[in-house]
């Protein structure tokens, strides 16, 4: 009989996986219920609290696009922060691009030992890279320090969904310290759901923008195993519109420091912007 | 204890969600086995041996791009077949184009029946509008007909995918009919499966049609319900290229007709066809 793996995470409607083989990690931590797992449709799978934070074969659909598109958008981004991301998937992205220092900040240092033990496919080494900084610490105290202020050119909140403890990350005081800690043509890019089963949280996280920053707005991504089809990717910023780069600018700084992907490209940095009518009207 | 329909589409993987109240229809036709129940999570929905086919909630996202987006480019379409189609919803979505008139050829009579009745919100007046003209036959059949040569500017193949008696419409034969069936201009469009789930799908589509026709391509939506991210819709044609008409004449030509759509506009009709670098490789 085979172990089957069923996500809880929306109301009457849900993805199910067969696991092959053993659990690889299945332990509480003080946190959180980490499991990872493989599977023969996703390749390898880590869940928390039940919920999939990321598969092997579709990880590149979400993490370049919350890295490179700002990235290559900004064009000059020198210090990086992550909040969250403790599988070490969008710390790798970021550390293609020459000249970054990445400081990521994850609450939960047993999800970091459990995904350099088995993600070591996925995060290719980006924890040993002397520009990486890992800081095993509650994102509001790193951000509150001295030190934080003015100091990042992107943060990327690769935040879960607003369940239990994580519902601070989408409140108010989280976008005031982040707007403190972007430097002045600073970005900030958030994970921000699924509109089609969770459509309040991006009018809601769209209208908390607009009240702490000048500019802010929405692009897409689509990662089939975070379900229901488009995913919203919100941004804020002190001082830069994102989107406004033409195509051409975008590939010429591709090409410039050799950018390898498996989903992220010039035309697609572009479409990403286009929002289906439905998402427009949420978006406000 | 709820009843939960479990789709069985893919080795490995899946979606389930819960029905509410009792099944609205459950039966065999000559050809499939048909049911039409009620959701939470997705309103009403039509599956087919097990597959879903159709949710009031995300239709937009599949039949208004399947339809608006050729016809716009297209510019003059007149006469259109739909090959399958049996819900009325791609039907309903050609009917908002003023002056065209509509040939849809579905081979299961009961499907219609089902739809008309339980998918009358989705399908709205459609079957019942003078210029529809319904065919419950063989569509190959359709097509050799004398009078099918040369007449559509339009064929949208909403096929299931090619398991059992719908690997013909998968069948090189197939392509070489609607070549036939179309005008100088004319376009067909494909459903054609999500390549994350699907891959060989895309590649042997692709090398079919660019054998059949001299222009062959693909673009991207995005429907939560038809699980697996993006899905290719490959079109091909005889005399015109897809995806070259600029944004402000697609926008010119919506606001001509005063199109209201749920999904589809005209920024979306550009970034449809930039295609994440994985499906590029795979479309060749």
């Amino acid at each position: 009989m085979a172990t089957i793996f069923s996500e809880t995470l929306h109301k009457g409607y849900g993805q199910h996986m067969e696991v092959a083989g053993d659990m690889l990690v299945n332990q509480r931590s003080e946190f959180q219920h980490i499991q990872i797992f493989d599977t023969e449709a996703l390749g390898r799978v880590m869940t928390l609290d039940g919920v999939v934070q990321i598969t092997e074969r579709d990880e590149a659909s979400y993490s370049e696009m919350l890295s490179h598109l700002p990235m290559i958008e900004h064009g000059a981004v020198k210090r990086v922060m992550i909040v969250g991301g403790g599988d070490g998937a969008i710390a790798e992205e970021c550390l293609k691009h020459p000249g970054v220092e990445v400081d990521m900040c994850e609450i939960d240092g047993q999800v970091v030992q459990a995904c350099k033990q088995h993600f070591a496919h996925v995060n290719k080494g980006a924890f040993d890279d002397p520009r990486f900084h890992l800081h095993i610490e509650d994102a509001f105290e790193f951000l509150k320090s001295a030190e934080a202020e003015g100091r990042y050119d992107l943060i990327i909140a690769d935040r879960p969904d607003p369940i239990g403890p994580a519902q601070v990350l989408f409140a108010t005081e989280f976008y005031e310290l982040l707007k403190r800690a972007l430097s002045d043509r600073g970005i900030a890019v958030f994970q921000n759901g699924c509109p089609f089963f969770q459509k309040d949280e991006l009018a809601e996280t769209m209208k908390q923008l607009r009240g702490v920053f000048p500019h802010a707005g929405t692009y897409l991504t689509v990662t089939p195993t975070y379900i229901g089809g488009f995913m919203t990717l919100t941004w804020a910023s002190r001082g830069t519109d994102l989107g406004t780069l033409p195509q051409d600018e975008v590939a010429r700084r591709i090409d410039a420091i050799g950018l390898a992907t498996d989903h992220y490209n010039a035309a697609l940095h572009k479409a990403a912007f286009a929002l289906p009518t439905w998402i427009a009207r949420l978006a406000g």
